[in-house]
């Protein structure tokens, strides 16, 4: 089978993983699927608070028909022995698969690689595609084991001249209702959504989830503040302390230009989701405050345009934060 | 013949008359192509200051092979008979032509629908698409016509934040080598470019054609001022005196956020060209200064998407501005 048709399966088993995601919270979701002469015989992926795992559920799906067959999984099979259920490597290896898959290695040192050479040594034929659409749908994951934080998320609903509020402030408003509703499913994705301070004062926001069926999808609700929180919020003193949100692993920054700029300050800003309303405003509040910027050439190759595409009259522009690291 | 097919030969002659522009000025830049038999026969599109029409030159191209053909011309064959040629429309019926498919009336007093009538009466079936793609390609045309002024383009170098400088004013550079090459294709196709007062004081611009082949296409150079302007630049003290620029039906604004905001404020601008560098500034120098806007509901239904694409690592938006004339 060439190598573009492997690409295609692991890319579909990415678009799988999003249905575990934020529900297999704190455990990644992971998509699997599992191919047998063309036909898919069972697809899997990361069940509500981690177990069953993706390829659990993908191989109980094939039964019998699993022999044999491909399995194209985004995330290396695990090798985590425990009380919770064996581990999937163990279980492709007992299934009698003849290849795996996966979209990346996992970065979990209780896996890192063990997965795949337990595969290899039982004579599974083992590929490691490194796509980028694996490492997008594990963001989340990649991000705390490498460096113990939540994957960020900064949403900005700006003008196309940057503003996003009139003077006086008010902001209702910049975008359209299709743009409005895209930020509910992005809000539905996430573990944390975090407001700046001044934000919460003066706009008191609900950031709940309003899209019918995920409604329950409502997340946590943070303020970027050195003060007390009213009911129902907790406290960030500072980007930096992001490090120990339990159970976080994908923050959505919803504004305001404070807080959004304090994360891009501590560089721990890594996806922007920029709404781009049709409007010019000419005077209004700028969509940043400082951010440590003082060279111009410093500011170039950070971003790398993910997807620009029209949302009812407004414009979807996602930026990802580019870094050397592998 | 379906009418899917006139709207793409009409489409085709937009493209030709792209050819005329600038250097078709004062008069209109047309595209016109003859079909005989599915075969395209002549192609014509008007030349340097304005004569032979398009018609007349793919109608010359044509020959007798005209005899029973149609013609695709962007805009409704003219009626003057002047010392300088023969009205098109007289041209078309000497040539024998079955069938006239026109991609907009012409809004000039002297033709305005004379020329259609003329055909018609002569016996040729004569079609209006009233197509888009050619009141972009003649637009210049129309807003002259119907408002006795230059059709406006503002360009605008932002950044992902909407700023076009750091705090210090500095620029160089914000977007790529490709956004700034399209820049100097967008001059060759204007007849003036202008820049504001302090623009002109603290850059300095050349504002000229640095395109191979292209450098005589370097258009006139207006600055906004009350004051004098230095040798080689001409002086226009408010955007309403846009009326009395001889022989400019396309204006270009470089620049600075002040020209911009003054456009904007008197409702003089119908295109903008963004170029989006993928970067974040934080604080810096704002796109605009105030364009009158007392109301966020009065900055929505201003501005049309007409495209969005990538350029190098930068974005070109273009929007136009939605006026409810027809």
């Amino acid at each position: 089978m060439p190598p573009v048709d492997d690409q295609r399966w692991v890319v579909a088993a990415a678009a799988l993983a999003e249905r575990a995601r934020p529900l297999s919270r704190p455990n990644p979701g992971v998509g699997a699927i599992v191919l047998k002469e063309g036909r898919v015989v069972g697809r899997g992926w990361t069940r509500f608070g981690g177990r069953p795992h993706a390829e659990a559920m993908a191989l109980e799906k094939a039964g019998s028909a699993a022999h044999g067959a491909t399995l194209y999984v985004t995330l290396e099979p695990c090798m985590h022995r425990s009380a919770r259920g064996p581990a999937c490597a163990d279980l492709v290896v007992e299934a009698g698969l003849a290849r795996v898959v996966v979209g990346m290695c996992d970065p979990d040192p209780r896996t890192a690689g063990a997965g795949l050479a337990t595969l290899a040594e039982s004579g599974v034929e083992v590929a490691q595609m490194g796509l980028q659409a694996s490492r997008l749908s594990l963001s989340g994951h990649e991000m705390f084991q490498r460096h113990g934080r939540p994957h960020v998320t900064l949403k900005l609903a700006l003008t196309l001249d940057g503003r996003l509020a009139m003077p006086d402030g008010s902001s209702r408003w910049i975008t359209g209702p299709e743009a409005r509703a895209h930020v509910h499913r992005e809000r539905a994705r996430a573990d944390a959504i975090l407001v700046g301070g001044e934000t919460l004062r003066s706009d008191t926001p609900s950031l709940d989830v309003r899209l019918q069926g995920l409604e329950d999808r409502s997340p946590e609700r943070w303020v970027l503040t050195r003060g007390p929180a009213p009911g129902g919020w907790k406290v960030l003193a500072s980007p930096e302390r992001a490090h120990s949100m339990p159970g976080v692993r994908y923050l959505f920054i919803e504004g305001g230009a404070g807080a959004a700029a304090s994360f891009l300050r501590a560089d721990m800003v890594d996806r922007l989701l920029i709404y781009r309303a049709p409007i010019l405003l000419g005077d209004g509040r700028p969509a940043l405050g400082d951010i440590g910027l003082t060279d111009l050439n410093d500011a170039h190759d950070r971003w790398r345009r993910e997807d620009i595409r029209p949302l009812g009259r407004d414009t979807l522009e996602v930026y990802i934060r580019s870094r050397q690291e592998g």
